[in-house]
């Protein structure tokens, strides 16, 4: 079924849980691809409701930001969203979620959000957790499921989850991969087929810091220069960031001894691209 | 019950939920007087299972006001709760509602909170909605209650619930008055006789503006005037500000044609005090 309204949405998802009925929420802004389908999968294990948000949320982008030619493919999304078996979309216009005179703000504060995605896209986390806290309220999920791909991000909405109490939880799903290593992201379909072969050099440059990594390479610099040097030899991708930071934290670390992850954005051509891998000691 | 843990409360409220009790939230600083219990009075006219919060929150003090000497007689709220038929009061420290590293913020931001308090108390109302906004998430109640003599506070509560889509409803209740006249108020321990009986100059600079409005009056300003004037005649009274604003958006105007609040701040002594009075035409 799909929704554009809040209240009506309000009212469904309230009858399903006066059913019993747990509640899934996986939010997105459409262009769905099979990652966005494995937090479905994902959401239908864990719940017995599961509700799609659809919203290019126009808060979370820049001004000179791709807002405007965000793919929004909503017939095949509702499609996909009916074959993965979602009980609901919410797919709310801007003026529903944001009407006139809307002026209130949920803010992460301090290093989560001013490092790496957030000191590249000034603004950007409050416009994702002001949405999101709004989502949140409007579908009242007992989980809500978030990718690992966008890892600042989901570390980012559960410190507002747990500083605000929100009475819900958040599950982070691995990372979908095209099968040559590329992360799958809506946007990859504005990459041209030169630049979708160079793209691939976003995920090859983290197998090659992995791997420096494993091989006993426990300095965050060494392992950096790695792959900032693999992606340099491309000549269609730019760096925007190459960084190896504290899982938990994402501040820098000095020495690879606990848990760290390699975060990088890269613009291939005009299209900026983010992927990110997990490194931790293999005991 | 009286309850310190975030959790334990949560778990608690949950089975009162679970048996279909419908909840009521009346968030508090303590030090309770009558105004606090008609809330409760309130809530348990409206709902089954009843929530009294007190927590002095540290956020919505400016670091030169009185979070310090804020008075806290805990056993003798819990005992006027108990009395009430309230079912539980969540009374947290400090670092159980702020723990080390938090660091998100719910803000109301624009004319709402710009003006009147918000101008006198930078800060003060991004704690006020920061905390409720936790607050609600900790009891996920079905209405909320708060006084009238906070009007600026009620207003942009209620817009946060509007703009985040809270799954709540805000209930105003009205201001309860000492027999004299001043409205009821935790700060008003702080005065000395003296200055409790100069104190009454707040309310009845109210009551000559209402009395203007009901002679005809409708210019903003000589009803204005005729309160400062009023309460420049007490030597122990100091106005922070004296307005009358649209009941709405607390913005100023031309002519009182429309539903409009008289909103003042005075200080007696060192103790700043608020009060308001709303003006609408006897139709």
């Amino acid at each position: 079924m799909l929704l554009n309204g809040i209240k009506e949405t309000q009212e469904i998802i309230q009858s399903a849980r006066c059913e019993g009925k747990t509640i899934g929420l996986v939010p997105t802004m459409g262009a769905l691809h099979e990652g966005h389908i494995s937090l479905v999968r994902r959401a239908r294990e864990e719940c017995d409701f599961i509700v799609v948000s659809i919203f290019v949320n126009p808060t979370q982008f820049g001004p000179s930001e791709d807002f405007n030619k965000y793919p929004r493919p909503l017939v095949d999304d509702a499609e996909k969203c009916c074959y993965a078996g979602v009980d609901i979309i919410f797919a709310p216009p801007a003026y529903e979620m944001y009407p006139d005179g809307f002026d209130c703000w949920v803010e992460v504060k301090g290093p989560l959000t001013e490092t790496l995605e957030g000191a590249s896209r000034p603004g950007h986390y409050k416009g994702v957790t002001t949405v999101c806290c709004k989502l949140f309220n409007i579908a009242q999920p007992d989980f809500a499921y978030f990718g690992l791909k966008d890892y600042q991000q989901l570390k980012v909405i559960q410190k507002m989850v747990d500083d605000l109490n929100m009475p819900l939880r958040i599950v982070p799903v691995e990372t979908v991969r095209e099968p040559d290593g590329l992360a799958m992201s809506s946007r990859n379909a504005y990459l041209s087929p030169t630049q979708r072969e160079s793209a691939i050099i976003l995920s090859k440059a983290l197998i090659q810091a992995q791997e420096a990594f494993d091989r006993g390479e426990s300095d965050p610099n060494t392992v950096k220069d790695i792959a900032v040097n693999f992606i340099k030899a491309e000549p269609l991708a730019s760096i925007d960031y190459v960084a190896i930071v504290d899982a938990e934290t994402l501040q820098p670390i000095n020495r690879i001894d606990a848990p760290a992850v390699v975060l990088l954005a890269v613009r291939v051509g005009s299209t900026r691209l983010i992927d990110n891998i997990l490194l931790s000691k293999i005991t």
